[in-house]
């Protein structure tokens, strides 16, 4: 016999659009808890990620279609790369149902808010967010369900966003796993730019410098990776389509953080150039003093 | 009664001037192995350094003075910062024993080569070397006997070096788990110059500019690092008087490497300027195949 007084779950019917790394993820984060969605749609354009989602289980339905995936949703969620929002929203707009929540994991936010917020019909709640998680690693197969465990969420809800529907999805995000933070979509990329962006232009660009300087050397720097470059190739592993969006997407932001740090760099090369140990070993005392924050801060 | 036979220890008195992180570890091998050496003397000039590898028990002696250490050793290990390799064998050189192998464990070995060859006597075998290893901490307590296990350890012997001279040393890099690699000390700058040095200037750097970018946007970085930049933070708790000797003894080779490098960061900073998408990800693809190498290279 079923229990008698059942809660409702916390959505009636949840869509994910685009069930890569962190959509699939959140799919068995909501097929763990039971009670976060009456009914789970996942929507993808490739036909072999839909395959993967249906043989592992990742939804009640696996569509092809984005609109039949948001009709009658309550939360749509937009998993896609931040170059892909404009189109889909484009489509989807017109289907979204009053009172949902629309909501977004993208790495940037002024951009979706700029590609997304003149779909939105009246009476969908849109409140961006970004869940701070993500392996090297990508498509279905990929996730895990607590990939969000301990990590931050950021939501830049609008101004004027309605906090019941805010409170709603932060749930959702917490019995993920995940700490809440709210910030609004500006400062969201500036401090991404710096925290996450600017890094992965590094190593991206570091390796492309290695590869560059022929094969020997590139092999000397596989053998040798061990000795420091080895710690840039991690995030170097990302995906491609992501990350090219997120540098398109965040470009004014990026292109800050990267004048910044190639101006330091011509600083450093300088003061190494013409000798000055005092003005090195200050910088390298910085580096460590940072490097202690971060143990501080338990992201270490 | 003691073994009849027992076979004689590889060097009869090795002398580890410098008990850092490198210079203790080895001390730790050489105690726990037994037969690598007939007597073990460590020196000093720090006062604190000493009184910790006494509590220790990292050598037979523990010295202030390098001269007394040398004075009868076969085997002299230099385990100080590069830029104080001239100093040191300015004191120690005309005390070297006639036949005894001299040796380092410097991240640069061109200049190790101009400072130290000078004060290398006739019948003294002069043999660079440079254990890929290390960790963020420094100092004599930080340094463990599994530190060079399944590491390189590069030698450059000059032309004309003595075979089993080189063959003895090797063999206590060996016997410390270490691989034995053998270059050029040219080819050595070159190659540690991309996988190591860079990669450090960076890490310093990008310490610095997320500093200059203002006390918020610090803690937000603190916060955030989980994104990327935490796997720069790592090789930036480096030690300080340590990497200011590696980038003033290593100039050429590091500045060509930056200079490469900020082209590249400018080359991209265009791309994402102008929207160039495929050129983007283009660029994004190289760092994931480099990613791969390294991960089939077993170093990640």
């Amino acid at each position: 016999m079923a229990e008698p007084h059942e809660a409702a779950p916390l959505f009636r019917r949840i869509a994910i659009l685009g069930i890569g790394l962190i959509g699939s993820s959140l799919a068995r984060v909501i097929r763990r808890e039971g009670d976060l969605a009456g009914e789970l749609v996942v929507a993808d354009h490739s036909e072999v990620a839909r395959a993967t989602a249906l043989r592992l289980g990742l939804g009640d339905l696996v569509l092809d279609d984005p609109v039949q995936a948001v009709t009658c949703a309550d939360l749509v969620i937009l998993a896609v790369p931040v170059g892909a929002i404009a189109g889909v929203m484009e489509r989807i707009g017109p289907s979204l149902a009053p009172g949902a929540i629309l909501t977004d994991v993208g790495s940037t936010k002024q951009s979706v808010v700029r590609d997304a917020l003149p779909h939105v019909p009246e009476g969908v709640h849109f409140i961006p967010g970004h869940p701070l998680a993500g392996t090297e690693h990508s498509g279905p197969e990929s996730g895990f369900e607590t990939l969000f465990q301990g990590r931050f969420c950021i939501l830049t809800p609008l101004p004027g966003a309605d906090p019941d529907a805010v409170e709603r999805l932060a749930t959702l995000w917490r019995r993920a796993g995940a700490m809440i933070e709210t910030m609004d979509p500006a400062t969201h990329d500036r401090v991404l730019a710096i925290t996450s962006h600017l890094p992965h232009v590094i190593a991206f660009t570091i390796c492309s410098t290695a590869h560059e300087l022929g094969e020997d050397v590139e092999q000397a720097v596989l053998k040798f990776a061990a000795t420091g470059f080895r710690d840039f190739t991690r995030i170097a592993g990302s995906d491609p389509v992501m990350w090219r969006d997120v540098f398109l997407n965040n470009r004014e932001a990026i292109l800050e953080m990267m004048g910044r740090f190639t101006e330091d760099v011509s600083a450093l090369a300088r003061s190494i150039r013409r000798g000055e140990a005092g003005e090195i070993e200050e910088r390298v005392r910085r580096g460590r003093a940072i490097r202690r924050g971060v143990i501080e801060a338990k992201q270490a």
